[in-house]
């Protein structure tokens, strides 16, 4: 390992506290990347040195004092601009709330500050969060650091490209829709949505107050995991955040049942996604893991009953502003937010109440022999950028609809999914699998997905990308 | 007391504990009383002689055989007919539900049943809980006892005449805009609509979910109270029920501070109403209790935002049937759903969003210096039936907002409100005011009411309609 580039959390930790490397050493460097990073990836809407500096010499003077440090302690991340931060800006990837500094600090950013992190900047996004490809009106769209021809994946853009690249070793991103996974899974990264209710979304933008989940994307399930478990559990400040400990990752899973939901998506997978799951599968069976197809309820209704739950919740978080200053939106975000208006609220109100009903019987269909679902993060590789670059027009609904076809339905359940790279395609880009568990399960589908990393031990996309 | 027809519940009861009256006898005489006013109160939907008489031998049974007996054991009382009993009609007032079987018994009934108390048939109520003028399409309109050319109100049409009538001592009913308030107001009973969450609704009909409350009207606010007590209380079967205690009722309310809501009506209340509340408020001065006038947030939004949010639920509950069968329902209530599927979601949500907002601006604003605050029921007496019997003519807003201006903001609000009737008008028909408190303080407006009801004696409503 490089001392002022880290391969993992762990070791970034470990190097600072036992001074074989300053934060500040550390830090600069992490600066140094994102900067370098800027023209090529697009991925930072703003790099704070002065903060960063300040933050890693706080951490370095603390070091000394030989105060208890925290497992994070003088590393330096970013995250998705979303989160607030007291007396600092959060713009959310648009114009309207540009200039917007905040009177508190989101309970992840304080979790995360208390294990010692801080943050050298904030990462680009869709713009608030509305938007699977990654693009960006006002901010430009965020390059693929595996092929800049190619889409990021939305809505955590900057956190799928920085990570991806090596830029910072992990990073926050919020998934309504996919928008962790899509990313994570566009970029080479590993990305963890949490069930709904684990993380405290206090002093984090609203999106989908129903679907909103926060969670990680980082190089490898240990950091991704070592993150999720720092920013759990509940809150006062969030009623909506709940008391369900998260359990240890397993270091063996040999007990745990995988059910291959391959059979629905033959048909829809471009054939290397499908490939990849089959080999997935046969490698599981081959490490003595039950492996077996799972039946899967159809998701299409569950994929509309989501977008109309998120498109009228999010209509109703922009509603002042789609009324008095509608052009101040990109185009895109404009015209689903102007959709999302005009669903009628019993539509909403019994989307919400058949959530329960459709959660139980997806349970006991596809989770009655299984305990880890896997399927594709995304039916496709990571597209070209002018393949989806649709603005408004009129391929707008069926690309937001293909890019999240397989993501949204478990933001609609609820359900954790962990979203991991299992493959290279013919282009050399990042197939993905997500692993879905039960609810508060993160832990198996988690136990699950390393258990790939090291079966498969593919670290060549982010290396490939490594500053 | 005459034997077979005590003044209150606990007489009631402690006739049949002692032995003075049989709960068989107490029945023939309820259910000759409830027979009686059929054509005259068209208060029943249907009178169940064979199962409250088996209920009331079986209650004498259990009084010879020395058990522990419940503190309503062997009382008849009659409920709104939308409260389900195992194996049991509950017909909600409608065509489309009058042939339902329950297939468990609602919490209510079943701790009204574990204190010893059964029913001895089905109250009529507003079509599905909608209709505050307690007009029914299918089942006729319910008349008031005190006049028969006014209405009761609803949509508790049937608790409100069958109380006011001395038919039973005590019903439940239930109150989303004021459908327990009104027909208490209009009928010259008590009233009480909880706090939101004090109740548990499992087993209810659902009107709409954020604002449906169950609770008492009775003879007197110590009647009330009684049951209040037993049916309320967390429930595993209802997770918006939650546990917050039923504090006792004050013997002396020297310490609690009222505020006067006069100001903001004078202009709309008819002359009378306004008197009363004046009346009220010097009679709480002379017994030594702190009155002063209390400013008055702007309800007329508050109204809007109920109904919006009321309305599109409905349209939600009633979704499939306004779609399969929309010929069964009653025009009005016909009319009412269409108004609710052409609400925007983005709009309903927001009026669940600045709830809260509201509920604290409202507390802060009225109840910074009083514990309770009193205003009238309605803004006049129970109207006249042909000035209200609009069906979904032109006039159908008008009179349903009229009839729940001042009840329908603390539905939104979630306050407890007990309605007690304070004097009588040039007419002979009862004035109601609301006492309104803050969550979860039932305890003080009762006491309040309480206190008032001794004060001013005023028995005539219930003893003029007595059978």
């Amino acid at each position: 390992m490089s001392l002022d580039h880290p391969k993992s959390l762990r070791q970034a930790a470990e190097a600072i506290r036992s001074g074989v490397i300053s934060s500040q050493e550390m830090t600069l460097a992490a600066l140094s990347r994102a900067k370098a990073s800027r023209s090529r990836l697009n991925a930072f809407i703003d790099i704070d040195e002065e903060h960063a500096l300040a933050c890693a010499k706080a951490a370095d003077d603390m070091r000394t004092s030989d105060a208890s440090l925290g497992p994070l302690h003088g590393v330096p991340l970013a995250h998705k601009d979303m989160f607030d931060g007291e007396g600092r800006l959060t713009g959310c990837g648009s114009l309207i709330r540009a200039g917007h500094r905040a009177k508190t600090t989101s309970t992840v950013l304080a979790r995360l500050g208390t294990a010692g992190s801080f943050s050298i900047g904030r990462l680009n996004m869709s713009e608030f969060a509305m938007g699977p490809t990654g693009h960006n009106h006002h901010h430009g769209r965020v390059l693929n650091p595996i092929d800049p021809d190619r889409i990021t994946g939305g809505s955590s853009s900057g956190s799928g490209s920085a990570v991806g690249a090596g830029v910072v070793l992990a990073a926050l991103g919020s998934d309504t829709g996919g928008s962790i996974r899509i990313p994570a899974a566009c970029c080479g990264t590993v990305g963890i949505k949490p069930t709904q209710g684990r993380v405290s979304r206090h002093g984090a933008m609203p999106l989908s107050f129903s679907q909103d989940c926060i969670g990680p994307l980082a190089g490898s399930v240990e950091d991704a995991w070592l993150i999720l478990s720092l920013i759990s559990g509940p809150d006062g400040l969030d009623p909506t955040c709940l008391d369900a400990p998260l359990r240890p990752l397993l270091d063996n899973i040999e007990g745990v049942r995988i059910g291959l939901a391959k059979g629905l998506f033959q048909q829809t997978l471009s054939d290397d996604v499908g490939e990849a799951v089959q080999t997935v599968g046969r490698l599981l069976d081959r490490d003595g893991v039950q492996v077996a197809d799972a039946p899967f309820a159809d998701l299409e209704a569950v994929t509309e009953l989501a977008n109309a739950v998120a498109m009228t919740e999010a209509a109703a978080v922009h509603f002042d502003s789609m009324r008095d200053a509608p052009d101040q939106f990109g185009s895109q975000v404009r015209m689903r937010l102007s959709q999302g208006l005009a669903i009628p609220g019993p539509l909403y109100v019994r989307a919400l109440q058949i959530r329960s009903v459709m959660l139980a019987r997806f349970l006991e269909e596809s989770f009655g022999a299984c305990d880890v679902l896997i399927l594709p993060t995304m039916p496709f590789i990571a597209p070209l950028d002018r393949d989806v670059d649709v603005g408004a027009g009129s391929r707008m609904n069926e690309v937001i609809s293909a890019m999240t076809a397989l993501t949204r339905p478990f933001s609609y359940l609820g359900l954790p999914v962990v979203t991991v790279p299992v493959a290279a395609s013919r282009e050399g880009l990042p197939i993905a699998l997500q692993l879905v568990a039960r609810p508060w399960r993160e832990d198996l589908a988690a136990s699950v997905a390393r258990h790939l990393e090291r079966a498969l031990a593919l670290s060549r996309f982010t290396a490939k990308a490594a500053t």
